[in-house]
């Protein structure tokens, strides 16, 4: 053997031992106690103290907070005073304007009683944004179609009509978000599809796991090309009922009735409170969700959850006296569900303000059991942050992953990680913009465990760093 | 460099692959997709159909199914019948004795209305297996302690007393069934370590992480040695009142009335129905759960849920028309919760038939979203078993680790590897042996992800051996 070859196999151990070191950097067992009695104390006191879970309750007292509404600004100011009481460093609001939409008083969808046709009522909820109908609601035949495919197919039998959009989730994935995704494009472009063949309103299966009749709202969108046309969701087993109508008698006709309406866009805020690092103080992370919710049921879960998670991280840090190294800063973002006003805003402030954010982490997908963190960054950054998952265990995180983080922290330039929270989400859509988003719900220990496993992370940022 | 040393080099590279392959076992990736396409199937079948969510509604329609009562013999029965209509190859009824208390009708506590002291009636439960009060009840004061060695300590204090066990499941802790441990010491032993001081009953705190008044039962133990008395367990807010109490009248007085027995050991059974292997059939993979609950609520998690997912992995093969080279053996273990008689039948009845059982996996954690396999086998078994995850993670599997397995499997000896199915618990001890487990407790979705995980990781060990 000569030496070229020693040379050749000592480069490989080393190019062996160096790929390893790569994948699995650790921590060392010092840094790993320290990090560990933090971990322990925060998640301790999180399923002791239960914080969040008594905001949760507070905040749901108040009632839904859909942007725009009065609701919605005594809430804020609530977070706002709640902040304040933790003894954090800094609270203040945002001045962001939002869209502001109103159900209104009047939502029925009847199927018309005449040539044998039993009236039924229809559960409906109107969809965010939509236009009402005239005054005495639209009276018109119905078409039932499963996709916009179908509906091209069908143009020419479209006029006139009210176009109900029958797909179901589609239950047999994993990822109820895989789930929704596959099916909310009726909800959102169903009313521009349709208007396109002269449609006059439609009707959109509710995007649900949970067999009930409870219909699931959700922002939808208009082109101003287009008819604007009223849309609502249908409680699912009365999108069964009319599915089964329909088939009986195709000629059977609905009358809608909606008065719901788009006033000028008004004044709200973000919320944002941070506690400043003791050595980085310029280097920020936030923890952030978003405060509006829909106008039914409380948002419990979409998304009072997460926002009682990210100002509990605060509540931690103050109570068991961290002194964090760097930043860590809540922001409860207004105006996730429709518009993103809030998100956009807080991303040009840290524009404006040529602020360094070192990392966001966002908690939107409902305050159940922890699971994983998503993590969009580089993959020396994603192997730092997975050489902690031994800590984050501590209050039940299984997984560290790369993937997308939320759509509110997206819009912070330059941020070295964006961070999503990942509980379970096997209930979420049973309840997701829907009456069912209930304080009742929530689980005290699962939505606990989640502002623990975020607490731990942003607290390992800080200690840490990239 | 001499030749030794380059010797050595080459042995730490050698090594360094071996140990890389030896943690890291896999799949071949002809393999992978097989599996993973079955995997699939499998999730998905769970998924729509929902057959185990079916089964278990049908079951918790029969109600409670403690051993010894009819009810459990009716539910052994529908069972029966459920696995013949499955189209199995072998449905059998193993006869097995088993214990029968019985409640009874007779259960109060009131604190009694003297000195001041206002009569107030406790929610109380008797534990299973406790003997009866005399016909007009036990009036006595009452001592309260936090666990046996304050008992000890104030031996003393207790004779002619009632002892009041009141420690708390500890709900700092992440793992429920780590905080359950922690306090069911008073439960099981409490009688006996009270009578020894003579003591003439036990009223115990339930073990629940909810905070409600429903208590909790569960067994109990007593010796021969010792007085026999009788033991009840108290709803969470009326053990807070019961302690507040004390504390204004150390006096005071409870009446407790129960007139629960136990009757002479009684006919029974474990259910058992397999799916023959293709080509190894005489090797034998079990997947089981106990068949009895508690008398109150209808055992839906505990563990009706297992029950279902045990029949429903066979259900799986039938519908997808698997043919699994390793025989499948559904076995429902009758008399887990006093006294594990079901278990023991089993085991006796592998050992006298000489049967190969390469694995046992055991569902008796509750309904709840998948989380991971715990495996009890040797390190090279549960290398090639986690080799497996990638295709285990279809269902929402996100560990394997070495761990304890289960209850009723721990009897069959010489099984290659024994695993316990580990789901999400956070809600787990809100129900647990009480009333509040109930069919609406159950989340279909998470059960039936329940029954795939188990169904893949039987059909991989039953594909790939052991």
């Amino acid at each position: 053997m000569n030496s070229n070859s020693i040379l050749q196999i000592k480069n490989v151990c080393l190019l062996i031992v160096l790929i390893s070191f790569q994948i699995f950097p650790q921590l060392d067992s010092l840094k790993l106690n320290q990090y560990n009695l933090v971990a322990d104390q925060i998640t301790r006191k999180a399923l002791t103290k239960k914080t969040g879970y008594k905001l949760l309750q507070e905040l749901c007292a108040i009632g839904p907070r859909l942007s725009g509404s009065e609701n919605s600004l005594r809430s804020i100011y609530w977070a706002k005073e709640k902040l304040e009481n933790f003894g954090v460093d800094k609270v203040w609001l945002q001045s962001v304007m939002v869209p502001h939409w109103e159900r209104g008083s009047v939502e029925t969808a009847e199927i018309v009683k005449e040539n044998g046709t039993n009236g039924k009522s229809l559960n409906i909820l109107s969809l965010g944004g939509s236009v009402a109908t005239t005054e005495n609601g639209i009276t018109a035949n119905v078409i039932e179609v499963k996709n916009f495919t179908e509906l091209k197919e069908r143009q020419n039998e479209v006029k006139g009509k009210i176009v109900f959009f029958s797909r179901t989730l589609d239950e047999s994935l994993l990822n109820t978000f895989a789930g929704y995704g596959g099916a909310v494009d009726q909800r959102f472009y169903g009313a521009m599809e349709a208007a396109k063949y002269g449609a006059v309103a439609v009707l959109i299966r509710s995007i649900t796991t949970k067999y009930d009749n409870v219909p699931h709202t959700g922002v939808m969108g208009y082109v101003d090309s287009l008819q604007k046309i009223p849309a609502a969701a249908i409680g699912y087993l009365d999108s069964d009922y009319l599915h089964n109508a329909l088939i009986e008698n195709p000629d059977l006709k609905i009358n809608l009735n909606m008065n719901c309406k788009t006033f000028p866009d008004t004044q709200s805020y973000n919320v944002v409170a941070e506690i400043t690092g003791t050595e980085f103080p310029d280097e920020i992370i936030v923890v952030g969700s978003h405060f509006d919710s829909w106008d039914v049921g409380c948002g419990a879960h979409d998304d009072g959850a997460g926002c009682v998670q990210s100002m509990e991280v605060l509540s931690f840090i103050k109570e068991l006296g961290i002194k964090p190294k760097r930043t860590i800063r809540c922001v409860l973002f207004i105006n996730e569900e429709n518009g993103s006003r809030g998100g956009k805003e807080y991303g040009k402030f840290v524009e404006t303000n040529n602020e360094n954010h070192l990392a966001a982490i966002e908690s939107d997908r409902g305050g159940f059991t922890p699971i994983g963190f998503d993590v969009d960054t580089d993959s020396s950054t994603l192997n730092k942050i997975r050489s902690w998952l031994p800590v984050l265990e501590k209050s039940g995180i299984t997984w560290i992953k790369k993937g997308g983080s939320g759509v509110d922290i997206q819009y912070i330039k330059n941020t070295k990680a964006k961070l999503g929270y990942v509980p379970d989400a096997q209930r979420y859509m049973d309840v997701h913009h829907s009456a069912n988003d209930t304080f009742e719900s929530v689980h005290p220990r699962e939505l606990e465990l989640g502002s623990a496993s975020i607490a731990i992370m942003a607290y390992l940022i800080s200690e840490e760093g990239f």
